[in-house]
């Protein structure tokens, strides 16, 4: 069964900034739908923030594996009820891609429960994202280092908690760092932010960065059951068989024999 | 200089609980400050829900190193921007103790980014916290586990994000078990989330909950200085000198000397 | 393609304890392995203390995805060299289950770097494995805990390092619990510890016992590649081009254009 | 009272190489005691590989609080005994600061269970150590990063456990990245790994690197107890009351009132 997929766009930029527009006329989000849906094991659409409920209904989250986010100029704008249920489906386990600017969207900070603050820089710069663990699934068909031309820079302090993982390391040209592929484990649901992304250049087209989507996807895809939250107040289960202080009525080793 | 504590309690049961107002006649947060007050190292006071602004002013909060916080009955009548105050200051430094079922609270629920659920039973079991690691500093004074005749039933799973350190592991009678010390960090603020504590229980009389408190806020004090968040445009460092493809340009080993 | 499991049993209660020959006629290695091809996704070997190289030589733990880990009496006979071998593979991305007692074997207090030491009483006990995360792949196809009705007590501390995940959090009938589920990552090899397993009672037959170990070994798998260990001395990469204080020569948002 | 601090020199490469014998003329251990000396709450002696039981004998150890351990080219000559003598006492609370080569330490490897592997390049380029979390007590006294005009590169995949924390991030001229400064919990023991050090430049000399060995060593020591370890078989507790399945038996709230 193919990984059911939505990427989430804010599509403000495609609509409002001409570079960004000629760049992703179809907007980033289509740009990442129709790279993930080059692998056949991945079916993914892509929903924007204009749509009726932010495109995230009940049942386009019901029916969605994993979940891409990109946004940037209007985080304010997504409705808190909408950022209550992706992030409920992603405690029960669906899986979460934050790219870019996502880094302040409301539903990473509030799975963070941190600023997620960074430096920054709009200047073009090259970056250099280096593999942490050249054996992670989310690496697989890279070298050591996906090189991007030109960028936007962030850097260190990132303000989130540590992760359970580094994937990418990054160094800028302009001589900062930053931790830029980062796994977590919220609930059920795994969490990947990638850095990469800014709008004004065309880093959805390169290879590498398509290659590492898909290859997140499939490291994000539920595995198990859904957790359904729950707080209930339960019986008692039938107890264990008391025991006195000395270890009386309590079996020696070999007097049980097979069962 | 001692140490700055503030006491948020709910103060809800006190005022409606006969019960708990015959155990706590000044309110469980009068009994936790005098308990922490008995040592001449920390200086706490307390406040109540009630309190104009929750009694966490930007004056309290600036000069407060930890804060413990007691809530049950009435977590969502505590305001937004009041929660957005005590999340800032534990990511700049401040410590936090969240106590029994302040595991609800939004605070609590603000920094795990999780639903913080859990399975109960209110029916005056015993529990023993088993201590986890004999040398670290929040269960000094205590021998192999705390005992607590009479408490309310937390069980696993307990919905919160894999804690940096497990403290305690708690068994009851009714044959649940739960992890009831855990340590987080979160930005600069270190966070204990301590299980015991039902309101119709003399719990905050116990001397081994009390020693528990007295190490608790003092290994979540700060330490170094606040991380004062910000998300700066930054101009470049003055960027390493260039490299050419080989290592041109660059100093062998030994050619430096003493500088 | 089947996921290729080697199971290594230490083989001397079965040899030396008539209780554990009448239980384990073909010792517990051949029962696990059984277990474990019941699974049509799964084909397992198993291999002894007794067998040339311990039955671990170049040639098995090549053909091996996961290996699983049964040891108590005879830690000190597993040779250091071949302990070597095992810890090259699971740090390039075998997958490791070890079970009960293995938490004082070789190759696991190499892996986690501390005594691994624990309580312990053998009184037949019952224990209940409470699962903490309802979602996780491991806990598939069990309730809210399993339960067995006679086991060795182990309880806490349990000196092991803060693991990445708590799967299973046991009660005993004498009151001790016991983190018994564990997992970590070492390298890019996925390790999960499960307490259950004394050698004098019909654990490996309990279906639910079973059930996890399929489970496991498939959440085990290697994913990704092999991450071959090196320290090479390389020479720079084109460094970033060079950057002057003020940002002059970077590129502005929006001239970059279409790449 | 002083924090008593022992610093471990291999003192192989002050012996052989004039570049180092001219820097440090006393050795990099004395000179790295003598800065930690500078403050008045640390009293730090220095040992060396070539000392009986290598400088540290069961009264050394016994009487150290934080242990700094920098060695290189004799790694293989640290006798296995005193490694596990030392390793014993760190998991007992002893902190432990592993300094630039020491990443390949007998020591180190133990405590992380990896390979500990890295990429490096000896060609005197600089360093900028980026500071992660700036209220961090190990980073107090610095700015947004130290820099470093000379050292040896050390460069991403750097084989260790996922850390704690991330204390520093270093970019180099050459343009690779590796996290400089990590922080782990072993047993009862804190272990902070810090990458600056390369024998032919003076990097002990550098008042920022010296600051931090200031604050580390504070950060490090010993808080709470030894855990001292054991593996005891214990009687039962008193185990809880037996409860039925419908919770008979159990007290209702509010009937225990004060005790």
């Amino acid at each position: 069964m193919t990984l059911k997929v939505t990427v989430w766009g804010e599509n403000v930029h495609e609509q409002t900034n001409e570079v960004v527009a000629r760049i992703y006329p179809d907007g980033m989000h289509a740009c990442i739908a129709a790279a993930l849906n080059e692998d056949p094991e991945i079916e993914a659409r892509s929903v924007t923030l204009q749509d009726p409920e932010h495109g995230l209904t009940e049942d386009v989250l019901e029916n969605t594996e994993v979940l891409l986010w990109w946004g940037h100029a209007a985080h304010g704008e997504v409705r808190d009820e909408i950022v209550d249920r992706v992030q409920e489906r992603v405690l029960q386990g669906m899986g979460l891609l934050v790219l870019h600017s996502g880094h302040y969207a409301k539903i990473f900070k509030r799975l963070m429960g941190t600023t997620c603050s960074l430096k920054w820089r709009e200047a073009g710069e090259r970056e250099r994202l280096w593999v942490v663990n050249p054996g992670h699934p989310i690496v697989q068909g890279l070298g050591d280092y996906i090189e991007l031309p030109h960028t936007e820079m962030y850097g260190e302090p990132f303000a989130v908690p540590n992760p359970d993982e580094v994937i990418f390391i990054s160094a800028f040209e302009g001589g900062e760092v930053f931790r830029s592929g980062l796994t977590y484990k919220r609930g059920n649901g795994k969490i990947f932010y990638f850095r990469p992304g800014h709008e004004t250049y065309p880093i959805y087209y390169d290879e590498q960065v398509r290659r590492v989507l898909k290859n997140a996807v499939k490291w994000a895809r539920p595995e198990g059951s859904r957790w359904i939250d729950s707080c209930p107040n339960v019986p008692p289960e039938r107890a264990p068989n008391p025991v006195t202080a000395k270890g009386e009525g309590l079996h020696k080793p070999g007097e049980e024999g097979f069962r």
